[in-house]
């Protein structure tokens, strides 16, 4: 059944325009038919009224962990509650993680989240983790980028003992992914300073869930950014830092982009608005309900990462979705080091984003579509199946009133969990409607998500700023001396 | 006639596509009428064979100056030659500046230029210069946004005893502009420091053209560019520094853009690739030739340049393109003070720029769309009409050849000046065919400009960025202490 | 009668140790006779024992306002009551300034200053601001420094139409301080914008002190800070900015710093460590007392402070000591522009640095005694006369308990005024005994200053870093092209 | 024999003045007896006529290998050659390494070391390198600092598969330093990267010198050098780094420092005056002669380093001196990897100091000293035993002629090497006698170093900086919430 959005007003990344769009129904592959004036509904089709609303490129989120097993336990929403929850805000896709474990071959652990994710309401991608380094890494990264659309590779630079790339990994993985291609990403923070912090405060009687941001300062994850970074320079290959929380890892993606290095920055809907006496609440869930890394943090961070977003430094919004119930977080009762690392967010992103970015004037719509569909899908290279409102791209799509206003609450999500770090937050900005290509999956309230429908997002190698990258290494070449 | 590109690359701001490109003649309007694959060529329309070649928007130069009167002579290019010289190298719209004399209405210089730029043979547009202060000024800056579709105004910082404004009339100025959601845009000199340094580099007997820049230090521009950023800051408007040539006004921007500031930064093509070095050559015509302001610098500003265009804390290119020949440089010959300040590219612009932006890896062909086209639309109003391959846009469209070369020189170029600051450059990429709006201008080598083709560009205020700013100085009041 | 001070410890700018120090009388000329251990007291020796005590340097003010005509009213201390306040607090020497009205001779001005001057309870110097200027400026610059032993100039930035210097003067006085080897100082604050501010405010509603800050945001200090500095770098002459309130002024210092100029930095102790809500008191007495320019800031400004005084970015800390009595604020009851501006702090401004300061860690003791002494006489040409424990030092010494505390309040203050910014602050860390030049001036409470023993203080011209700044000017020196 | 330094004029770190110095002779102790006009020399005292001349603190050089057991060989000059060679240049001092090979007891080699070095002709101290852990490092530090006087512990961050600390030996080792007082210092590359472009620049066919500079770019020295800056703000300690060469290491400490943060850093002589050129020599002798890690760099890292300097960022200059003949370098004449790493310098530093900072204006003569000498002797804990001319300090004193010049060359050189990095650089400003403890070792032209004469130093921990750190940690600590 086809789809006509009608009387609304386009928003795409460059531009404001009144127009009608109509959607092909998914059976004929759910893509943008027609964007005009006065389209005809053809017959059967589904009839949105837009008047007084905006359509914009639906969401997507590129940093989620659904049905993650971490920590002892596992995420609990899985990839359909998960997928059908970012509907309900307006998220069309989302790019996921796989972890293996180290030593596990990382087609193994592929294929593994590949069936978990087979219940996916909406798109979704996979980013790989390199958590460690052998000969069948360096093949499997190779087989993942030709064979499979795998076109980002993840390391984590903090948990010491467990998934921690050291500088010998990142090495060899990011000069893999600069053979393939392929961007490296990484979640930085020193694992090594957080491994001793740790320590020492439950050795000071810290066991609580105010220890953890005393356990990953702003000053952790700027080491590790700037590490990143330079090791990306040195080797000429591109890099994104996910969840940039802090001042300091902002400043070293400053420095580097203004030295001509092409690096990406993501933050996260949380980051820019959870402030960090949150885990100094008196109630223990509740503080334990925030324990995520890197933690939230100070007003001036929050501001930073702000104009950082206006300035273009950083360049896609995530959420890090990656929730863990009450009797989870549970775990960790005793020592904080315990307590399963995740928060929500998938649902409430787009909201929260427009609510706080273009309601303050911090974000034209323009802007707020960039950093929520627009760069994600180009710097993921998606583009412009996603991230666009344009005929023949996938009928991903949000019908946004800006003049509604909801109060997010657990008591009324669609996230498979009993928290939510927006809780009690009235925003004003709403999806009425959410198409999945060409299914309209979210209407005025009403949930349709369809358990299975979303489809697996093969990213090829070489989005377009990767081939400058590589003229640019191969002019800095020099030659031996002879003598 | 209509044209018909056909078998080209499409590439615009944020794609690169195969699809040919139908545009309506000149006479219907001369507009893009359709974008696809294989299309139809409609009966009579010229066919442009785009094989192997790619199809963006024309280029639009947002700073010259035709046959502008200045320093007691008047710039060598005319609005006719100035165009079509553009034409021949794929820039399709200049915006030129209106400068009244001290206490000249606005008005008045306005409708001047109007009839200079009749004879224009691709559309033009106008920002006007803010050079004096009273409270007929205020009034007519009013009538130009409202009736004339000037948008955006300048100010000198430099030049004192001439066109110079001081801080009073910057702030009356930007205040005026805010309320009219106009730009306001600065050449950031400081024009005391310029005067002074003249005056010392004269007594102590530098009469030539090397004590050009001696006079304009990078400080001297990093000064100025960070008190107009400031001075927008405290009043709550966006500003946009034309011809950044210091890394120090560049770090003026990065600095206020990291702080949520909207500044834009242009940059020329000359300040990209040429030497200050230049202005010591011990031929005093080649040295003069290249006196404009501010002065060519050292490697480590381009360097600066360059990463500040990649990085988008640059937004646009221009050429400043304000040409005098030998006889007029001469003026100067006893007193370099006295060398009418001006230097040409608007031919060259957008060859120099992907030559040294492309083929280098600095930037991918669609940020060289952005910084030669779209960005210029999108700050100053004119998008998507311009700076768009998009149906229903003006048909202003080049037809690009990246195997192409040429090697650039005063022998062969089309601007009516007898020098070339890139003479002697080959440049590889370049323009095959050239539209303007339905007309075919250039194609293969042959300049077919009709005088007076060109159509005066209204830009309307409040472009996005405007709103966004509004909205965040409403969010900023505070409220009197009740006592 | 000859002074022994017996059983302390000695602190230095470089270093610590246990020693008796004997003073000559004033007399005698009131120098330090002898450094040691177990020295002898002479017959008739006043002994002070200093066991548990620290010897150091006594404070020098480098910024202060005594019996100030200002705003149309003058401020309360005089040269002798405002100088006896130091030296209960540990303050041996100020530096004022003689400030002439515009087109009044600076010798004129000069003149009345070391009239009313003579009343001094404390060794006094003067710097005198150039307000204006004109051939007979130029000439009595030179006198003043030649014949006076004024060696540095002071310039304001604001206060348009009354004290203001606009570039042109900046210019023409840097240049000739230069000349001299004297060294400018400048209030950096672009005077357009306060003033433009200051319009809007009051047609906006704001009266109250409220809106004092706000017509003087940090970016107003900022842009003049680098303003200031940029000519200085342009002409190479050394620079110094006085009370360096924001964030954004310090660093215009670091950059500039970072780049090898000559720049020196002065802090005030109020603005350490008061926040600008005072400026919101609901009591309009109170909030009018903090009204003083730059006006106190936010604790991210503060924290920048205490870091660039400790990273050696700020130099010197003052107090700008310039205090109005309540009837006299009462002028601007009905509007905040006419708020006499100044607060007071000479007698505490010893106290409140070593208590936020030393007992925090911020600074060694050694360092308190750099940025409370020594580089204010190294920089002003006083050393080491002036800011050293050694043998043939001026007997200026503070006696100091590490342990006694005080609470600051105008009920036991010495300053001739009613209102203390640091009402209530207990510190821990005050002076015991003022010695100024070798008469004991302040023993353990008994305040025993005498009026008119305070001596002017010659400050010859060139000092060590002044040689240095021109030997780099000239080297730097190009030469003309010979064509 | 007493030694009588008459018509001198004194140079301290604070102030110069025209005085006599008498010194001790070393069988007395060798301390400076004296220091006023007109000094009566005593019986059989050697007096030295030092007219228009400086006296000056003798050079301290915090970094030096001599004899160091380095890559297959040992370093050419031994502790008294080295020593001697100083003497010869103003150098008095040195502060030299031991360094276990991993797994070595500290202790053990600790003793080795000071069995070498007994043969020294000038004092000397030691700092300790930490190349790996256990329970006994842990333990032998402590014995180090409590009956060594061993008070600084360097850590190579470099030189995997060797010495190279990771970050978990970082960590241990400076929280150990923490607890004892004692100066963590830092040879700041990336280790990681600096093997893999070793590898690559192999496998690239690069096997000549001119592959050293691009194997230990500058981004690599800027990473290890923020990394090991924020892990000591992490913990809070005071952090050293050792041969800052790069402007992007520089940067790390301006940022840490302005933060508020104790860190400290060393320029050495070579890397401000030698270009990165010198490896791209045809002369493979030549240019493996000044293969050092790091390596010379470009003008715009000198100029950088040099502004540090100026502004206060950097703290100490020194040498890194570790001289290899040719035979040695030869080692490495198939594979740059094998050229053992070294340069000399430590009887020129003084010279190439003065010379190119203080003749250009970079450096007033007080800061020269400070920057030679108190610096070294302040951070290291030898002040004001060292670094001072003071009655009661060693006497360590070296007799400047300002005017004097000389030509530096191996042929005249007295280090015990076959080459010189500065041959043929004429200085102006040179040693005429050095004095060290009282003996007369250098007098215009005749070395008389005693073997043996040098003693060793004992440096006590917890240098006044330190209890600052100590006082700011406790007060930054915060309290587990009460549940």
């Amino acid at each position: 059944m086809a789809i006509l959005i009608r009387g609304g007003t386009v928003i795409d990344a460059n531009e404001t325009y009144r127009a009608d769009v109509l959607c092909n129904d998914s059976a004929s592959g759910g893509a943008i038919a027609q964007i005009g004036a006065d389209l005809e509904a053809p017959a059967g089709a589904t009839v949105i009224d837009a008047g007084g609303q905006y359509v914009m490129p639906g969401g997507i989120d590129p940093h989620t962990h659904m049905e993650l097993p971490f920590m002892g336990t596992t995420a609990s929403d899985d990839f359909y509650t998960g997928t059908a929850a970012g509907l309900s805000g307006g998220t069309t896709s989302i790019i996921d993680f796989v972890i293996p474990s180290p030593k596990q071959p990382l087609m193994s652990a592929f294929e593994e989240w590949r069936g978990w994710a087979e219940k996916a309401a909406a798109d979704y991608g996979f980013h790989v983790a390199v958590t460690w380094w052998d000969e069948s890494v360096h093949r499997d990264m190779g087989t993942l980028v030709h064979e499979h659309g795998v076109s980002s590779f993840k390391h984590f630079m903090a948990y010491k003992n467990a998934i921690m790339a050291d500088d010998e990994v990142l090495v060899n993985s990011f000069m893999r992914a600069l053979e393939l291609g392929a961007l490296p990403t990484v979640h930085a923070e020193n694992g090594e300073l957080v491994f001793r912090l740790q320590r020492e405060l439950l050795a000071r009687g810290f066991t609580g869930p105010e220890a953890h941001p005393l356990s990953r300062p702003p000053e952790v994850e700027g080491e590790a950014a700037n590490r990143a970074i330079r090791i990306a320079q040195v080797l000429g290959v591109p890099v994104y830092i996910v969840h940039v929380s802090a001042k300091d890892a902002l400043d070293a993606i400053i420095r580097a982009r203004s030295e001509g290095q092409r690096v990406f920055g993501e933050v996260l809907a949380g980051h820019l608005v959870i402030d960090e006496s949150v885990y100094r609440d008196t109630d223990w869930g509740r503080a334990a309900a925030h324990v995520m890394s890197p933690p939230f943090r100070t007003q001036q961070h929050r501001d930073a990462l702000w104009h950082g977003l206006q300035a273009g430094h950083l360049h896609t919004t995530a959420t890090d979705h990656c929730v863990f119930c009450a009797s989870q977080k549970a775990m960790g009762r005793e020592d904080f080091t315990k307590i399963p690392n995740g928060c929500g967010g998938v649902e409430d992103r787009m909201s929260v984003l427009w609510h706080h970015g273009v309601n303050t004037g911090r974000l034209t719509p323009n802007e707020f579509v960039r950093v929520t569909s627009t760069n994600a899908a180009q710097i993921f290279n998606l583009y412009p199946r996603k991230g666009a409102v344009a005929v023949g791209a996938d009928a991903d799509l949000v019908v946004w009133d800006p003049q509604a206003t909801k109060t997010i609450s657990v008591a009324t999500h669609h996230q498979n969990v009993d928290f939510n770090v927006f809780e009690g937050m009235t925003v004003k900005g709403v999806a009425t409607h959410t198409i999945t290509r060409g299914h309209l999956a979210w209407a005025d309230g009403d949930l349709r998500a369809q358990r299975g429908a979303g489809r697996y997002l093969k990213r090829p190698p070489n989005p377009a700023y990767f081939e400058a990258v590589r003229v640019a290494n191969r002019l800095k070449e020099v030659e031996p001396v002879a003598r």
